[in-house]
């Protein structure tokens, strides 16, 4: 059996596992992103973690012989480097992330943007296991997905593609206006429909400015708020409209539906799903929508496949 | 030089055309497409249309060894069959297409849906020539698109893929209702950005009922009808932002806008592309969105090179 570390790395933590080329997860470990120190003050964290990992799966008899990761930012796949990132991870852009693990570890390495790892982990041992086409769409804090098209998700000519999230919504809109953006443009599907738009509309709303977040307002909704069930009910309208127009423009085998709103529960999910079928062509009526099935581990095992399809 | 005869198969009209490996059109021919007397008659009509191109290219020195097709309706892509078309051809629906052109004519054929073809066309010889990737959105009598990866149509599990027209535009509304779509459901791009939509928006926002079709809309705007000026605006809008979504979504390496629209001048276009580019991510303001550049022959020349690639 064949061995790959798989790397999960986000703005805040980084989370490895040793995932074996059957899917499973041996073992895993997790560190804070040091994301006030630079690239290689990154990698250097990141290298002493999986030293350990690699050390725990040789005492199991496990040979790791090679690095997938998937990490937050715009992520040049050819090159191994990261194009661009926000300032959630200083110093981020410019890393070369590849060359530098392997000077660090000895082994080769592969990148992908996390939101591409996370939809691979899902193909390929999650919700869309099987399907020789699986869209991803995640809702959260942000709105992203991912095709992946004969276990390739499709990274774009300038590695930007699935972004999901940024395009017009007919929800997106208060007052008349197109509401602000995460992209610095406005009346996009993530404006309306993320986590962090969720908990804005609720305030914008005249909502009880008690509720300190998205969950908040889930569990005030819950407990028969009526603005919060509307503000929800708005989101996830829009989220679902995204989804469905998806599955008309590239008719996948199968969706994936993920991300911290898609866990939250039947009251988003059930009008999510019911907007996204309200706008299928007639023979897409039957596509599976479905739940992502991996959860934390979907990036790690993303990111290890990418260098078992190698 | 190898030859393959491209089929440009359309509800009122199908053209042929003998097409060289390096894409240009040596001769082409026209006849009506049989659109009330079935499968079998249609194929009979094309085979002979075919056979007169077939002793013109020997006559010519240029030996013809297989048929590509690019058909109206939703297309089976393997099995070379009609899924499914609109009653714009009777009895469409459940005709082989390219077991019956191959039994009638004894060479091989391939078929794939005629915006397919015509993207196809495009990214091999036309505008997007040379580009890895290329998004083509085509604005007419309805709104569909092609994304071609490495010289292949994404046709969708379904065959169903390009569906471009079928997701929702903030602008397919009117008196805050949203606006029927061809498809069934309402308030998608298409609803209010192709070319019958332009006509029927000028008609109901009060416009000079005897202007009989959308060319005459463009005409009394060109003239200075304000009415036609801003129908014909927000129609342009929703398609520049579609496209700018759609960029966003898939990052091609090139965007190719055809259709009637797209040849309609820059009162249309510039509108178009301006609505588009206030879309784009950041690292995607620079992507070329082009005019598409072979005009009748872009479906014949695409459906060539599904024999091209074989």
């Amino acid at each position: 059996m064949r061995y790959v570390v798989g790397i999960d790395l986000g703005g805040t933590k980084t989370a490895a596992g040793v995932v074996a080329e059957d899917g499973s997860v041996l073992i895993t470990d997790q560190i804070p992103t040091l994301n006030r120190d630079g690239g290689e003050a990154i990698l250097d964290a990141i290298a002493l973690m999986v030293s350990g990992l690699l050390e725990r799966a040789t005492a199991m008899g496990a040979t790791v012989d090679a690095i997938g990761v998937g990490s937050a930012g715009v992520i040049n796949a050819s090159e191994g480097t990261v194009i661009s990132s926000t300032d959630a991870i200083l110093g981020w852009t410019g890393t070369a992330i590849t060359a530098g693990l392997t000077q660090r570890l000895g082994l080769p390495a592969a990148v992908v943007n996390d939101v591409h790892a996370h939809a691979l982990g899902e193909a390929w041992h999650g919700a869309g296991a099987g399907a020789p086409t699986a869209l991803m769409v995640a809702f959260g804090t942000g709105v992203g997905g991912s095709f992946v098209v004969d276990g390739k998700p499709l990274l774009g000519h300038h590695f930007v593609g699935g972004h999901v999230g940024h395009f017009a919504s007919p929800l997106a809109v208060h007052n008349g206006a197109p509401l602000p953006c995460s992209c610095g443009h406005s009346g996009h599907v993530e404006a309306i429909s993320s986590g962090p738009a969720i908990h804005a509309a609720y305030l914008r709303e005249g909502g009880d400015a008690s509720l300190i977040d998205t969950r908040a307002v889930f569990d005030s909704a819950k407990a028969g708020d009526e603005l919060a069930l509307r503000v929800i009910a708005t989101a996830a309208t829009a989220a679902g409209q995204a989804v469905g127009g998806l599955i008309n423009i590239l008719d996948p085998a199968v969706v994936v539906v993920s991300g911290g709103l898609a866990d939250a529960g039947n009251l988003w999910w059930d009008q999510m799903e019911a907007a996204a079928r309200a706008e299928l062509l007639a023979p897409l009526a039957s596509v599976a929508i479905v739940r992502a099935a991996l959860g934390n581990t979907a990036a790690i095992v993303g990111a290890a496949s990418l260098m078992f399809a190698k």
